[in-house]
């Protein structure tokens, strides 16, 4: 018997027959002989409905009360759920993140778990009840307040409860049938991965791949959780997201020929590139300049320095950002302009960020060679370029992002015989 | 400086815009100097919402998920009128009924308070803070679940968090002035009471009037808490509930020459009459009739047994009951026929009950007899008479309920000079 802990976005309960299409795939599982911890997330719109509200009331809304207000959402959707699968004639208790141990910071808004003491949950599992567990939130250690943990809240519960109650399996329900090579609206010949690393699953996320988000692949990681990313609305198995060591062993067992040697691409429309224009070439400018943006709470991503030019003295220095991040960043570049005595900003947000992942390109050389002359035959244009060990990411023309991943795509072998990939709209929390 | 707890029902917290002007009452209170604890209902239609939800995903959804549900309501309210009152520039925390210390029984849905430890919300009056608490919910001491208290709910919360808090007043916001000698919709000359006993009270709510509960009453009874209705729609002082002695106190302190006899005319259309047609009249039978009905869970209110009839050695025995009870009381009644022997059941939902209340009227004879030649003389026939010390009820026909409030209002001199009842609508929880 196995310990399965089920994550549910908001997409997958948006309305009561999804509840209940939710509350059988759930009761199947716990009929198959497994103990199951269900996290869910709001129903649908339900946060957007109710941040509205608060807008309506207070423009800017305390973060404990907005807490309050938001965590509202989720026990709607477990308490509906927690009927919906008492009418099949199982037993569920739904818990709110308080209830099920999930101890955070006081950071309202985007709280970090500090600790998981689920005794409850626990004993649900011990009475051979099916737990439901309000996922995005729970309580700070210090104040007692209820507290939210931000993007991916739902998901970094779910792995974070899996591992705390040693769980066999955290399996993610999304949309869509699991990891792609690529996005399928982009390339319809994109194919699934049946298996990845937590590391080329980290890069896929940071690099624009909207199915897990880094927290939550990064807490498994530090756990060893496996995560198995999963479509609700089909049965098919979805992308295993494991550590390196399980890959290898899969591998050596034969059930998979070869690694590939790249896993995807990832593509990113959300961010922008400003450049400083002739900044002094001298030791501390890049630092002053940084040191600023991290004041401002600004998030860097990519950064380039061109050599300088001997003749001027001067250098040019580029960087992308969260493009929301944009005017917060001008603003406070302008105040240092003069101290710094650089010449002028530039700001473009008409950028797109194309990323090749895959830990086999540690081994083989020519990979970017092969990234590049692709790019190059396709008529892209690259204006930055950004290298990790398991990533090789481009900056391109923001109309250029498709023509790039489809031509890289292509390049590496990554297209499928034929379409496998379903999109089923809508997104989770 | 005086320590407050204010409730607002859901009519006063339908919108932004409602919520925002109770917000601005509460800083108002505050600002006179006292300390403020705030207890809220769920906005509007929210519970009706959420029921309808629940009845989507199951037609009989357990209790503890039905009540983790609807307590999401006052999580809303609470959290959006704490962000109304930052936005004035004061502090406020909100907390659910949990967090505020109200500790329940388990019976889901119908939960009975058996303590109140508000820990949490003495630390925020110390602070400085204005306090928030979700009305109609608590935690069950035994399970740690979170609980609903049923009807009244939030009115109870109120009065037992005041008692536990030893607060100045509780006072209940509504959508009326206060309570009336009768219902303004019937009586446009009704008045507004300034001062009623508890005892008067629990006879008016036990007799249909609908501004308070009988539990909040009762509660606040047991604790001597003056509750003060008034309305969250204008400044006027409303009706004070306060314990017979205060009455007497404020008597001979000359504030009011003498109490009124009579305090008002009460209604209610809500419940039916069963007559149970030629029982023999035998030792038990009448003993068995109503064991049955309690077993099946139905409320009885009058009960009148007529002289039995020497020749048939059979009586009819008439009693009424909530509408909503009917047919669970005519099919248990149905199966004890053979056994008791009864010859017939009649079932009349057409009739209204018009009760005189008064604690006045014990010491002043002839009240009884100048209310029912009030009744004659408009024509009203009565069908059923109950009295209490301070209570005198009849049954009507339904279509006569109006002329006989209307009469016993006129009779007992309680029509005020001119109208001055503003029934605003809505109706709280």
């Amino acid at each position: 018997m196995a310990l399965v802990v089920q994550k549910y976005g908001g997409s997958s309960v948006a309305d009561a027959t999804s509840i209940k299409r939710v509350a059988q795939r759930i009761v199947a599982t716990k009929k198959a002989g497994n103990d199951v911890v269900v996290v869910v997330s709001a129903m649908g719109d339900t946060t957007d409905e109710l941040l509205d509200l608060a807008q309506q009331v207070s423009p800017l809304p305390p973060g404990r009360e907005l807490d309050m207000l938001l965590t509202s959402g989720e026990r709607i959707s477990m308490a509906l759920l927690a009927m919906a699968i008492a009418n099949l004639g199982h037993e569920a208790r739904s818990f709110t993140g308080s209830q099920a141990g999930v101890i955070t910071d006081s950071s309202h808004g985007r709280a970090r778990i500090i600790d998981v003491t689920p005794g409850r949950i626990r004993g649900a599992l011990e009475n051979n009840q099916i737990a439901i567990v309000a996922g995005f939130q729970g309580v700070s250690q210090d104040t007692k307040d209820i507290t939210t943990l931000g993007r991916g809240g739902s998901d970094t519960t779910a792995v974070a409860l899996a591992a705390a109650l040693d769980a066999d399996v955290c399996e993610i329900y999304t949309d869509v049938d699991g990891i792609f090579t690529a996005d399928p609206r982009i390339v319809p010949t994109a194919r699934k991965i049946p298996r990845i690393s937590y590391e080329e699953t980290l890069e896929m996320a940071a690099c624009g791949a909207k199915i897990l988000h880094l927290r939550c692949v990064e807490y498994a990681r530090r756990f060893d959780l496996p995560i198995h990313v999963r479509s609700s609305f089909s049965q098919k198995e979805g992308t295993w997201v494991v550590s390196g060591a399980a890959m290898r062993d899969a591998n050596s067992e034969g059930t998979e020929m070869e690694q590939p040697i790249i896993s995807g691409v990832a593509h990113d429309r959300s961010e922008a590139k400003i450049t400083v224009v002739g900044v002094p070439d001298k030791v501390g400018e890049a630092a002053t300049i940084f040191k600023t943006l991290a004041d401002a709470g600004v998030n860097i991503d990519m950064i380039v320095q061109n050599v300088s030019a001997a003749a001027t003295g001067r250098t040019d220095i580029s960087f992308t950002l969260p493009a929301s991040d944009g005017s917060a960043a001008l603003t406070s570049l302008k105040k240092i302009q003069d101290s710094v005595g650089f010449e002028s900003l530039l700001f473009d947000d008409q950028i797109g960020k194309v990323s090749l992942i895959g830990a086999g390109m540690r081994s083989h050389p020519g990979v970017t060679a092969k990234f590049f002359a692709a790019l190059a035959d396709a008529g892209v244009n690259i204006e930055m370029i950004s290298t990790s060990e398991i990533r090789i990411s481009v900056i391109v023309g923001q109309d250029e992002v498709d023509t790039a991943v489809t031509a890289a795509h292509r390049a590496f072998d990554l297209d499928a015989d034929q379409v496998e990939a379903v999109v089923y709209g809508g997104t989770g929390r």
